[in-house]
């Protein structure tokens, strides 16, 4: 009978969706990826991920009368009153009411809508590198750097509701616009760009034959670099790895949290090596020295995080309505 | 009959203790004032707090068996589940069960432990510039920078017990040690520590009399030089503004804290001017934008923030063992 308690997570990227059909041991028993194709426009969209459910639904053998509800998770700021996307740059969407678009293209089913990291935070926390804990920082590392807080066992979002943004954290508060905060100093984004310039300043790396080609330096490049010992690559990393640590450190500090999960392409990438790194970074800071027993895992869910996650919110979110 | 529930909050500090006898309408019946003596030993100043709480009882006319619960609040770290004070450097004191102690001198009475800051966010929060908000960070900034998270309306202790040293947030990662932290930058210590070295470079104040001597600086003279419009004591000012916006705006950034209570020697000696310096240094670092109208203001209670909050503590400890 469990099983029959079905519910939908989808995650919503910029490129890419990840729709799955989740039972109720958190179980995918269905799936559709699809692109996203945000160019065009909203209602496209929302059409697309309709179908998706509806795919994802058929390669369960149910379909969609028969899902309690449907999570998913958007790369934005949230109203979680209105269930309104407020801005998400990635698809261009201001100000949409994606719960009430959603629930009539998916014949009135409830849906619940979060920010995309947070569901992965919460995805993680649950099944995967978080061991459910009841508090948890997480913190991904990618382009830019998102961040989600679960207190007492459920997304924090603050009495303005926006709290988790850890990527904000102010690091240089004198550096010029642009160059203050975690995630302009410490994203993929940044590496890349840092790289660069000091490539360009004439420093060596085994990455210098690409720093003139106009193609992408990913995270897979960066950590082939790193793993080989390149000593700049290594250089940028162990920098990035301190100001996180010391990020990590007064968040950890302030609320006496006991774990941390860091996920995110650059952090996939890395691995363990770079974890342990940052682990031992933080512990370089943090206050009472009690807290160095804080623990700091990577992810271990991968491309599921973020749809196992809207799953668990879309179960969530009926359990309190009833 | 609601004022017959009465309590005490005991504000312990490294030089004196002030105790109030307080009704349920959080009036102070009753009140005591004593050295705390710290030099004489725990034992001694255990029982100076007994006699201090007996005197204000005879104070508001009553006896210590017609207190519901003493509350009180200790300058160090506090192991809660055990009611001890695990380490308070001011008093001396390492592991001392107080809670034990203290209830065994005035007869077997409940006693509720906090620390001293905690307790003075509580009783600012309820009774003064907190407007008992749900949400709050205080930062209390003296001879050193303490700090106290309330969420849900509660002392917030987190996971590990350790929660809300905000002074202890990292500033600067890559200074030496003793130079890392927003305490080690912005405390009246460091304020007048900094001055001493600019002064000693040659730089003039209207504080430099006093440099050469061994006479302590205390926060009235910072200020009155800040009033002054003294061009040294208004730049260290405004570099400490600034980097107390920053900490805090990461914290407001990473909570969607709706308010900040700054209190503490050098808050009040420097007045309004100074929190609305610190607010604006705030605004030009919180993420979104829309945080700016999180509300920076000033402590109300003055001297009697930490016996108010104690005697709170002292009555939620009841209603939560009803």
């Amino acid at each position: 009978m469990a099983t029959k308690s079905l519910v939908a997570g989808i995650d919503l990227g910029g490129t890419n969706m990840q729709i799955g059909v989740v039972d109720a041991s958190n179980r995918i028993v269905g799936r559709e990826k699809r692109k996203t194709k945000a160019e065009d426009g909203a209602d496209a969209v929302i059409e697309r991920i309709a179908v998706g459910v509806r795919t994802a639904c058929a390669d369960a053998g149910v379909e969609v009368k028969d899902l309690d509800a449907i999570g998913i998770g958007a790369p934005g700021a949230i109203d979680f009153a209105k269930g309104v996307v407020m801005e998400a740059p990635n698809l261009g969407w201001n100000g949409l009411p994606l719960v009430e678009h959603l629930s009539s293209a998916l014949e009135g089913r409830p849906v619940a809508l979060e920010n995309d990291v947070n569901v992965a935070i919460l995805g993680e926390n649950r099944l995967g590198a978080g061991g459910n804990a009841q508090d948890v920082l997480g913190v991904w590392i990618g382009t830019g750097i998102g961040g989600g807080l679960i207190l007492n066992g459920r997304l924090y979002h603050g009495a303005l509701g926006t709290a988790g943004e850890f990527g904000q954290t102010i690091l240089f508060p004198k550096a010029a616009l642009g160059h203050r905060t975690l995630e302009q100093n410490c994203s993929r984004k940044h590496v890349v760009d840092r790289m660069r310039r000091l490539v360009e300043a004439g420093r060596k790396t085994m990455l210098s034959d690409l720093a003139d080609e106009s193609s992408r330096i990913g995270s897979k490049l960066v950590a082939k670099a790193y793993h080989a010992g390149d000593e700049l690559t290594v250089n940028v990393i162990d920098e990035v790895s301190e100001f996180l640590g010391a990020s990590i450190a007064s968040v950890v500090t302030m609320l006496s949290l006991p774990r941390i999960v860091l996920g995110g392409g650059l952090t996939e990438a890395l691995g363990q090596s770079f974890v342990d790194r940052v682990k031992s970074e933080m512990d370089k800071y943090v206050f009472p020295s009690a807290l160095r027993s804080v623990e700091v895992v990577p992810t271990t869910l991968e491309d599921d995080a973020g749809l196992l996650g809207a799953a668990l919110l879309a179960r969530e979110s009926i359990s309190q309505s009833d």
